[in-house]
């Protein structure tokens, strides 16, 4: 189980309307239609996940790594080791 | 006809393999799979996402805003304000 | 006391080399530079910036949302929830 | 003479202000406030920056990237690719 299992519907049908926006990019690009106005689908896409992975960190720094804190020791560290490399490849994507 | 006409199918094969990426984020959604790895493989269709838009752009400054300067007039200002407000929209997405 | 009291004085060495990167940036423009270089100048002083902020999140992390994790209660969830907040500026500037 | 000369006041006070801001976050970090509150004055000369560049590159198709393309040959190839070069750097920090 994970922290975002609670949502899990929610994230789906997050991702299949992601999956929506890329299948219509296709079409554009195949209809030959104006770049900029690919451009702005591609931002609204690369936005809505972004915010799927906002929300993800979310749940995984009030589940996971709250557990991992709350048990202490080594594993600890690791977890909030792993979750801020998670935040830097966020940052720089 | 647009600049990124001439690598339609570069650019269609590349949004395929994105959608796939979206597919595959459903699939570790769906088997309730480490948020970490989530995470991990929504940055690199961000990351690809992006790549796309930095190759469009390319094409789109090479060719119609090229072509726009090249006539000059009140059209070219037009395209170059459009190009710089595609970019701004880029680098805040 | 804050999480990154113990490496203060490598932030503040680090601020200041930022600091200086401005300075340049300002003689770069006084001095009429190429606007690429100029703008190659930005994206490392925006580079080195967002280096701080990473630290000074998996600081944040690792004591003040720890200890708050650890004391449990409404404290607790209030400071996930500004973590996230403040991840998603990071992100999104 | 740059495509930024026309406004380099302009450019200037606002490298100026973000000088400032970098050395209110010196003060920040040495009077141990809260990581939060750094984190969200990095956000705020990031996004600064971040103005200055889209900017500048603005300027930059405006003026040397216009006259490149004008004047045609081996050279506008160069400065469109520089450009691109730039926005991906852009876009990535």
């Amino acid at each position: 189980m994970r922290g975002y299992t609670s949502d899990k519907d929610g994230y789906l049908k997050r991702l299949r309307r992601i999956e929506g926006q890329i299948r219509g990019l296709q079409r554009m690009v195949e209809n030959d239609e104006y770049c900029i106005d690919v451009l702005t689908q591609i931002s609204a896409a690369t936005k809505a996940l972004q915010a799927v992975s906002l929300g993800l960190m979310d749940e995984h720094l009030r589940h996971c790594v709250a557990q991992a804190l709350a048990d202490g020791g080594k594993d600890a560290d690791e977890k909030v080791r792993e979750a801020s490399d998670a935040i830097a490849r966020l940052v720089r994507s």
